[in-house]
């Protein structure tokens, strides 16, 4: 087992090893002592993964001594709404058994699950504990760290929610060896990106096993202890680089920004494509996009964008991008982040560091289409 | 006009005076100068007061520079839900003069609307800035300091919410000339609770001008100068008293409670009544009767409870509580603040000094009782 401590606005650990989930109990109680009753909110997907009252981890749970509730959605982004949100609020407070102050909420899933039951412990009683237990890659590495927690709105993702750090982060890497290859391709999309913002021994170990990766993620019978090994230390590394940044500017006025690297493109992407085009492989394209036209304008050398595009197709990520540039340029415009007539973009310097640049609105399609016809 | 600032998690300033409707948008414009978008949130019967375009609030906006934009809901109780939550933060997000980061809600009405637009300003896109313009006396007393915003839950009152500070608060005294008798009755009684807290000089102003409050209440034209200085001076050294705590203990984790003297049963008393008795005289029923409790059990002089109560009942309230004791403390217990075998009471040791006392549930009962008998 790995662990890090996140020094933010409250102190937490983030674990990760094999074999967690029968301990997530005992590593509860030695955090939140006090709580006498604990709300697990899973969708229904995981929840008949690792929710049943005679698996593992309800079991450690029941062992430590909670009185335990269970609150399960329908999988999948479409969940990822306020109503939903209203829905788990309603039940932490109905019955005998409501949740007090002192309780707390278990969050058991992918980042729709995280992002979600953390809004709704953010606003029980103005505020009440929760634990992130990641049970997808991308949950592991990006997500159930850093207090981001939200839900959509019919004009965008994530346009409603709060800063509500968790308590305890707990990933048991076993839970990788189920996830389909979409799921795995995801989650090393933003590990490769954290590599890129900040730490090039990342970018190195992931690139040096891709090979091994892509066998993994298309053969789930071979994933044993070399398997879980290679995602304990993918998913601990970048977590690590997002403990950084998330302790420099944990309420993203300025410093947190690096971790949108790929993502104003990412985000364009994921629009065009009416969110056919997943999270993950929308960061990759959009990561690949920003390098190319970093380089097409002079901004970074042309070796710099080769390395990052390089290392993202050797993982099998299909790069390209059928779009126009003024659709891009507009989807990209029309983010949340935007504000008058400039833009920010996350530029990647090199592998390990990247800038901070504010152009302008209107050359954002020419920037776009340098790097389309690159 | 008077002001003090409030140094909680961020710093704000409270204005209290008259005329300050015309001032609003200049005001706000020195606090919130990157803000390009206002979104005024409030109800259709204060909307109907000062919301429209040619009033003086709205007009000081616009000659501020802003852009406006206007969100009414239904008056009353019956809208503090979740959903009202959810059409704010919709309507925030749509069409072309989408709120970004940098603009502000502004909160124009009594607690409800206040806790309501808060919650709004506190979620959407993770936390925007907002003003508070109370124009009911309740929310210029107290809940327009102190950041608690909130909904109703099914399962019962402001069980869902979180703390957000305001920018601003900016209380016009004109606006209380056309308050009715039970809206002042409200506001009144958190004050007298605020005067018992910490300041005794503000209770006994209040004591000593409880005839012309009460002309006031029952005579809408007869109130001037005169009245608009009482409830200045009233709504100020109140919220101070307010501020004070809040200043000590933001988040509610111990040295708040005094706020909540009298609400124990107050509450239960709104609960028992089917919420057809006010908040603010459920809270003065509530203040008697701990008084009268406490002095009852010889926890403190007879003549402090005999002081509080008179005070009240010179002011008018009807204190009389038609409940039984086993249904009153059942009614208390169920509320969400307690926690196991012991439940904590604020005790009015004098006017001016309150104390925080666990007992046991078990003999709360008896301890109604004794004062229902008194």
């Amino acid at each position: 087992m790995r662990s890090f401590t996140v020094k933010a606005s409250t102190e937490y650990e983030v674990l990760m090893g094999s074999g967690l989930l029968s301990e997530a109990g005992s590593l509860i109680k030695k955090v939140l002592p006090k709580a006498e009753t604990l709300a697990v909110i899973t969708d229904d997907k995981v929840g008949a993964l690792y929710g049943g009252e005679d698996q593992a981890l309800m079991k450690s749970f029941s062992d430590a001594g909670y009185a335990l509730r269970k609150y399960t959605f329908p999988n999948g982004e479409a969940s990822k709404k306020m109503d939903t949100v209203c829905g788990m609020l309603e039940f932490l407070a109905s019955g005998e058994k409501a949740l007090t102050r002192s309780d707390a909420i278990v969050a058991l899933g992918g980042g729709v699950t995280g992002d979600m039951a953390g809004l709704a412990a953010a606003l029980y009683m103005r505020g009440i504990n929760f634990v992130q237990i990641p049970t997808s890659l991308l949950a592991a590495v990006d997500s159930s760290v850093g207090g981001k927690t939200g839900v959509d709105l019919t004009a965008g993702k994530n346009l409603a929610g709060a800063f509500w750090q968790p308590s305890l982060v707990i990933f048991d890497t076993d839970t990788a060896g189920t996830l389909e290859k979409d799921q795995i391709m995801d989650g090393l999309a933003e590990a490769v990106k954290s590599g890129i913002i900040a730490d090039p021994s990342l970018f190195t170990y992931i690139r040096d096993n891709s090979e091994k990766l892509k066998e993994y993620m298309d053969d789930t019978e071979i994933r044993g202890e070399d398997f879980h090994q290679l995602i304990e230390t993918v998913a601990f590394l970048s977590a690590d680089v997002k403990r950084i940044i998330v302790e420099k500017d944990e309420k993203e006025s300025g410093e947190r920004q690096p971790l949108n690297l790929g993502h104003t493109f990412g985000h364009a992407i994921e629009k065009l494509s009416g969110y056919g085009t997943s999270h993950g492989l929308a960061v990759a394209k959009g990561t690949a996009l920003i390098a190319e036209a970093s380089a097409a304008a002079g901004m970074i050398p042309a070796a710099s964008a080769e390395e990052i595009i390089s290392a993202l197709a050797g993982l099998g990520y299909d790069l390209s991008c059928p779009y126009r540039a003024e659709d891009l340029a507009e989807a990209a415009l029309s983010d949340k982040k935007r504000r008058g007539s400039e833009i920010t973009l996350v530029i990647p310097e090199k592998v390990g560091r990247c800038s901070l640049r504010r152009i302008q609105t209107a050359g954002l399609k020419d920037l776009i289409r340098s790097a389309l016809e690159a």
